[in-house]
């Protein structure tokens, strides 16, 4: 494999850093799935822990760079889709840091109360993730506070990638990881320790066909932009992927996939009524690429990371409806 | 404290034997229960493995023990309000047992469906639990079989005292620990090691008041037994409290309370809309109790174990309703 920006020695010694809470998550075989699916399927549960997602891995490595000067307190900002901002304000809080998260209005509230809660300043704009993006750009340059930019930076992705770690160590192994495609920190994380320890694992990233842009990019081999998404996949609706995450992702992934959304509301309930979890759409990534390809996984072993479960109630009510 | 039947030397031990999928389990304060229930809330959470409860912990050690004669496979019966047969047909399965699992067809079908999906021998009775219990006794003593018996059974009782293991190894450690009450193996043997290792942690036991035996026995300091229970929580509905466990619970339980199925149903709902969580009734017995008493748990820091996740999908789609 040509080299990606992350380090597996870095990607270790992040263990080290990273909050035990977040780490070692559980791994295991999900057998009431198989007959609804036609495959083994493993979850990897990033969902119990105080944040309810895998970001924290990556908020954790950030936050324990950061030191204040002349005895003020760090500051940092970041924009976020609801669960970076969740995790920084954690991990920032418990470092005693001025956190920043911005936010577009549409992120559902439960992700907004929760950063609130956790002492965050949270600022709200009109238009998506991206114009968060260019919002939380201006306020680090005006502020002259530390940006965390998902994805882009390598604390992000590399944090993630301890995930990778804990899969490689799974005995027995697997055929295939499905990962949900968003910025691209959780795939090119996974993908580099995958591709690096355990090449022979098949990477599939999966996104959303209304949000496609990182997969196009994939496809393609160069960034493509897009217009306005269109996914209740709000952890993964990006339009304008990142250069140099693009660059990793082509190293490490061996596919990028598009799930109709229809499918992602059935992935959310066959975790709910056979694994009796609760999880966000971006999670449920994983099983609408199986149920849109059920021919492709016949008979193998596959993990899909169970990257979140931050959902409103009344929406998640909706999604799972009455059988 | 006087000796209990269980010993703590033992119970480490049982960590080398039990798979350690079971172990070390999630362990994290859901923050956003708070501002509902004006203290903070713990969870050790037993849902995120193969059998979704806790009772794993013990079958793997009933199972460790167990050897076959003359070639042929060990043979192992229990009577199971759901949980523990599942957990015994999961373990006895990966050690080539043949594992017989009696149970009242009142058990919630996604109980049921599992045991046979896990390839024991399942048995239905007319009746309740109690029935089920003298069922499986008449086939072990027919058969020849080692009758596993909840609760009686020490290694039902020390396979879940690895629970207790794990929270007093928390940091920072906290004041009460919520325990439902059934036959009573997870509350003396989470109780046992706490008031081992951690005297000051209050041992509080939660029962529904519709299966209240083994708390009116615990009041009463000697066994009582009821008419048919009334309960959704079917993991802890009994009726005839075990003597010998009665006289375990009599000596590390500090309370024992009966809660409203209502209350069980908003606990269940709280899991959801605050933590992400599907758990069962009996896991939501802790929550009613904080709810039907908020000034004893104001201001503390209080660990609920979350024992169980199993749920028939429509049930649950009607306990957690519309908002």
């Amino acid at each position: 494999m040509q080299a990606t920006r992350l380090d597996t020695a870095r990607i270790r010694a992040a263990r080290r850093v990273i909050d035990p809470i977040f780490l070692d998550t559980p791994l295991y075989c999900c057998e009431a799935l198989e007959p609804h699916l036609g495959c083994a399927v493993s979850v990897k549960l990033e969902t119990a822990n105080p944040v309810r997602s895998f970001k924290a891995r990556g908020t954790e490595l950030v936050t324990s760079l950061l030191t204040g000067v002349d005895g003020r307190a760090a500051a940092v900002v970041c924009a976020s889709a609801g669960n970076l901002g969740q995790a920084l304000a954690w991990s920032g809080r418990r470092r005693g840091l001025d956190v920043t998260v911005v936010a577009s209005r549409s992120v559902p509230a439960a992700k907004l109360d929760r950063i609130r809660a956790l002492d965050a300043r949270l600022e709200l704009v009109d238009g998506d993730f991206d114009t968060a993006r260019e919002r939380a750009a201006a306020i680090a340059r005006y502020d002259g506070v530390r940006l965390v930019e998902d994805s882009l930076d390598l604390e992000t992705c590399e944090g993630a990638a301890t995930i990778g770690l804990e899969l490689v160590a799974a005995v027995p192994s697997f055929d295939a990881v499905l990962i949900a495609l968003g910025g691209g920190a959780l795939a090119t994380g996974v993908g580099h320790v995958l591709k690096s320890l355990a090449p022979d694992v098949e990477v599939i990233c999966v996104q959303p066909l209304g949000a496609p842009a990182m997969t196009y990019s994939w496809r393609r081999r160069r960034v493509v932009t897009t217009g306005p998404t269109d996914t209740i996949a709000d952890g993964v609706a990006g339009r304008r992927p990142i250069p140099a995450v693009l660059d990793d992702l082509l190293l490490v992934a061996d596919d990028a996939v598009l799930v109709r959304e229809a499918s992602i509301i059935a992935g959310m309930r066959m975790f709910l009524d056979h694994a009796g979890l609760v999880v966000e759409p971006s999670a449920a990534l994983g099983l609408a690429a199986i149920l849109e390809d059920r021919d492709r996984f016949a008979g193998r072993h596959v993990v899909t990371v169970v990257c979140g479960g931050n959902v409103d109630p009344d929406a998640y009510r909706r999604w799972i409806g009455v059988s």
